[in-house]
């Protein structure tokens, strides 16, 4: 299939390298850097992403922000422009879902259709072709979007019509930032009554507090290493689309604003190098503060 | 073994059954009743708590509350007076770690060990002898102790000294709280948004967002099934344990006293009858109230 890639991060990068793995044509545009070795595989390095939507089937999109997909869409010269009827866009970063659903419609104006379809699993599961991607839109275009996820992830679920992607990844966002903080809080106070947080945490194992956070970042907050892994920064800036979501779809949440009112604290105190499992240095230094 | 059962209710009752299946011989007190079963399994009707002490070589405590513990154990006529050196008293309710320090010291110095051995698992658990069993005490007292755990248990940790099972439980309560609160809430913003909350919650399985509460109260939520299974007011009262806990281990939490107040606030409207998960019920009130 010839497949356009635009945005070639941490995440877009080695995800376009297995769609090249597997025997891909890429057009690929980046506003930093189109890596080298996506160019050795045979990838053709476009001038814009105007260019990639013109000569790939299938256009897919791995960006920050909705705003930067936005742009690529349709400011003059981007994707809409030159997009011809029967080709399919793919946003798998991660997006708001109420904007996709108007991002969704005006490509299908011009006879084209649309997915989006972000993942989960970090630059690892980026590199190991393990991402978890949850996907929104039609059938139709899920079948014909298949092969390439096969490629890039391994749990590969079509969750919905669109925007339900981007939905169920901002849920994620939700209960792991909800999940990390509540074992942050619980291993702090174990520590602080003279148990073992890493003794608390095996004895949890298999309970019903048991959870892929309490096994992979509970270990992490035991043995204090806090490292990435998955960024800090990358979960709140999920959180906050999260929060912006549910404003608009008139949902009024008590933990989430908590949650990012504590993330937001670790990372203008500790700076943004940080996993997310660090979550527990701001939870001790709120008990620090109010002894003070 | 001479095996002394104080607390014969919807926990203890069926744990005390499987001792006796255990082949051991039982001595049962209880404030309400003496279930007729364990009678008819052999076990002693005792008079008192201090009757059981007495005529037991092990004594097992489960009751609802830490007061209740320290009234079964130091008033007149109760567990203490009657102990003699080298028996053995075993605390399964949910009780307070600091408390529970206390009175292993007040029953270590006259000559006897203790437990703390809180449990979780619920009814079925108890009945199917599968509860998870959270121990803190002496090596030689869990030791002592092991092939009862067995018959009542199957994930069994000695988690450290005297009053850590106790504070394993309360992590094990903050955990869930927060857990099913953010699974809550996820689950409301995108069924808002139009998603399915069955087919995110299926999407999200194997990542990073997966657990126990995803899966078994995740479920429940989507199909809004909330006849318990675990019902939200032993949640709330085990939370309350763990503030009260959190504020003599001297922490400052932010996340716990939210779950308290909301989790408060749904029994306070719809009854103490529902499921841990029904906090689905508050996060949807709360978003009713906002648009009044």
């Amino acid at each position: 299939m010839k497949v356009g890639f635009i945005g070639l991060g941490l995440m877009g990068a080695p995800m376009a390298a297995n769609l090249a793995r597997g025997g891909h044509q890429l057009f690929l545009f980046d506003v930093v850097r189109i890596p080298a070795d996506l160019i050795a595989a045979g990838g053709v390095a476009c001038a814009s992403s105007g260019e990639v939507a013109g000569r790939a089937d299938v256009v897919i999109t791995m960006v920050p922000k909705t705003a930067d997909v936005e742009q690529i869409l349709f400011s003059p010269g981007g994707v809409a422009e030159n997009l011809s009827p029967g080709k399919l866009v793919i946003d798998m970063s991660s997006s708001a879902p109420f904007e996709t659903r108007k991002f969704a419609e005006r490509i299908g104006k011009i006879g084209c259709e649309y997915l989006d379809a972000p993942v989960s699993g970090g630059d690892i599961g980026a590199r190991e072709g393990s991402l978890t991607i949850m996907v929104g839109g039609t059938d139709r275009a899920f079948e014909r979007a298949r092969p390439l996820f096969a490629l890039m992830g391994r749990n590969i679920t079509h969750v919905g019509a669109s925007g339900d992607g981007h939905a169920t990844k901002l849920a994620n966002a939700i209960i792991v930032g909800g999940t990390m903080t509540a074992v942050a809080e619980a291993l702090h106070v174990v520590k602080l009554s003279g148990a073992s947080p890493a003794a608390v945490r095996a004895a949890l194992k298999g309970g019903f507090a048991d959870s892929r956070v309490l096994d992979l970042h509970g270990k992490r907050m035991a043995e204090r290493d806090f490292v990435p892994g998955g960024p800090a920064r990358f979960q709140l800036k999920d959180m906050r689309t999260a929060e912006d979501f549910a404003e608009k779809a008139g949902a009024h949440l008590t933990i989430l604003p908590k949650l990012i009112e504590m993330y937001t604290e670790l990372i203008e105190r500790q700076g943004d190098a940080l996993d997310v499992s660090a979550i527990l240095l701001e939870v001790e230094r709120r008990t620090r503060e109010s002894t003070k």
